[in-house]
């Protein structure tokens, strides 16, 4: 039963803009790695075409609050906290954090959310929602809210 | 004053993931564009590094609403609402409708919000908040909310 | 039966990088969009997979020469030329000028290639080499070596 | 003095396209990351805005061959060799290696070249090309053909 997932990531040139900072996009791309990532650390697919198994997750919706910003070189943990477990879907925290040596208590450079719903193929190259399986449910578990500093 | 602006895009082949549909991520990325586009047609720099009138508009919050895919090829319209200027934010609205022949009133696949604060130089570097400018002002106006479906 | 097309494009703010230039990689992802938007143009799917006419171009080589550097804002015409028809691939050239108000002659800031192969599905999930369909064929020619400068 | 570097990477979702492998445009871009590691291991900057010390890489020619596709998930060594050091540029080969268990020697997956060239801020905002420094000539080192195949 796992609640929480970290990630290490390094920024990229290619993730940096004229402003000199890690664009903005490249945050939900770093939330769903980390996801990814700890998916596949249960040992469940994250996307599965399999005939009579295909699963996805799609995301319903994506938000993220920019703190600090990031920049080339930058190395950042990703922190992913379970919020939600719903009948058809997943909610994600995630928490961005540079690290630097020395300053163990590293801030809050970005938090961010990601709703992710659990869909099946419809049979006619469409998706549509459905339940989340026991497999999934036996190892995932919600973290408390104060594992990511809410209320 | 203006306070819609409307862009038309075309879901590119890149910008679509294993799943058939364009990543999510690429959304933010339309919204920017938008924006982009919204700021230039009034005149306005969306980033100047001129000295002494550095200015730029980092994002603080961006979000997300997914209703339905786009997929390669797809029409969409991306329309962008002014919903609020604070003192040193503009907040935006971004409606996304695919466009099909024939179906005037096209469906809203997603809608999302990017919150962007006026920064400029802080001559060390760093960027800090700054006051919108009147040229800014001038130019800007809220959009009201029964334009994009608010009650 | 069409040797050439165009595509303008303007440099957006997420395709620039800390060095204030256009991304590399985006000068790919530009030219894959010009190759499709001739592909539409021409009626042809650039990808499909209806059973029985599953295609795509998988790429099998790409390059490109850049010359000078495009910034946030500039207007680009993205020209494609049809190098070479192989029995299973064709060969592209695509040039990129900036376009300048009162200079007639952009100069050329970027040129590059793409190989891509014709494939059909293996009915294992994979893909395989297929010449070349007598609809492309009908539709594509040759533009003369002198169209894109080569001597 | 190194001439060879070797990064692991896993396929992301998001570096996907609809055909269900790793698009084309990334290769570059783990190229890039590649060489910034390489670089960055040799206690030497990719880029550096500091006054007086201003430098860069911008690349004036890329290229890669693409052999077999690599798909989300797939854990791929990137490995980057110096093939030539010229006065003003450096020019690396990359080789794309798929690992698989139990297979220790990983096929090629594709195979690609960049060539850079160390750059200056010319004082008016533009770049100009330097000769390379006696810090990055100590370090770096041609290595030999063979190491890539190349007869």
């Amino acid at each position: 039963m796992a609640s929480e997932f970290a990630l290490m990531r390094t920024v990229e040139f290619a993730e940096t803009d004229m402003a000199g900072i890690m664009h903005f996009s490249n945050y939900f791309r770093w939330m769903e790695a980390c996801e990814s990532a700890f998916v596949r650390s249960l040992g469940l697919p994250l996307i599965n075409f399999n005939p009579g198994e295909v699963v996805g997750w799609p995301r319903v919706q994506a938000t993220c609050d920019f703190r600090a910003p990031l920049r080339y070189g930058d190395e950042v943990e990703v922190r992913l906290f379970v919020k939600e477990i719903r009948t058809r879907a997943v909610v994600y925290v995630f928490q961005f954090r540079k690290i630097v040596a020395g300053r163990p208590e590293a801030a809050l450079a970005a938090q961010g959310e990601i709703a992710a719903v659990c869909v099946t193929g419809d049979g006619r190259g469409g998706m549509v929602a459905q339940p989340i399986s026991a497999a999934v449910r036996e190892k995932m578990q919600i973290a408390p809210p104060a594992a990511y500093g809410a209320a």
